[in-house]
């Protein structure tokens, strides 16, 4: 089922209704890095605040753009899975480092996986 | 001079320090699109509201993503016109649109000089 836009039927305002946030496309770059649980993403070196995780996830979730999985049979403990609507995402993030190695000061360069881009090599 | 990054050396999160927000993104569309003046970005269907659209275009000043001259001799009015480093956006802008034009429900499709993306062709 798809979206539905907020401000506008631009599809670039579309899109930023649900993306255009400092955290959420951080959240996805550590998703297809293969992160998957609470404790990953708060490990990541931006250091997001717990309840900015939480709200972005619930979101993600209900946009369709992860999938929420219990891992522990007798804990409520969850992991989060990229659906193929997040990993579309992924030429997005391509562009936004691209732009940030050319502007940004120091940037770390991605690892080659990343550049290349392959959906079918995302292991979930 | 390049940018500096904030909550890391990721070219995705230093990129997003900048740009990682609902409103950024859609005045570099407006720009592209040959949009130069504040009521004319006032006049987007999205409605930003005045006070964050000054601050946007202050942080994109400050930024160099774009170059701000004044257009009235006799009057404090200006003109905000796109870099080099602002034109470089555009192919995030792209991206994002596909994913919108994708994932979210009757978005308008952009125009083909959109989609083209020839930085040359952009009259300033």
């Amino acid at each position: 089922m798809k979206l539905k836009h907020k401000r506008s039927p631009c599809s670039i305002a579309g899109t930023l209704d649900f993306l255009g946030d400092k955290w959420t496309l951080i959240l996805i770059r550590d998703l297809l890095g293969g992160k998957k649980r609470y404790n990953e993403f708060l490990a990541s070196p931006e250091k997001i605040p717990t309840n900015i995780l939480a709200s972005r996830l619930k979101m993600m979730e209900e946009a369709g753009i992860v999938n929420k999985q219990r891992y522990s049979a007798h804990l409520r403990r969850f992991e989060y899975i990229l659906t193929e609507r997040g990993r579309d995402l992924w030429p997005v993030l391509q562009e936004i480092a691209r732009w940030g190695k050319k502007h940004i000061d120091d940037t770390w360069d991605g690892p080659d996986w990343f550049w290349a881009g392959d959906k079918e090599k995302l292991k979930n």
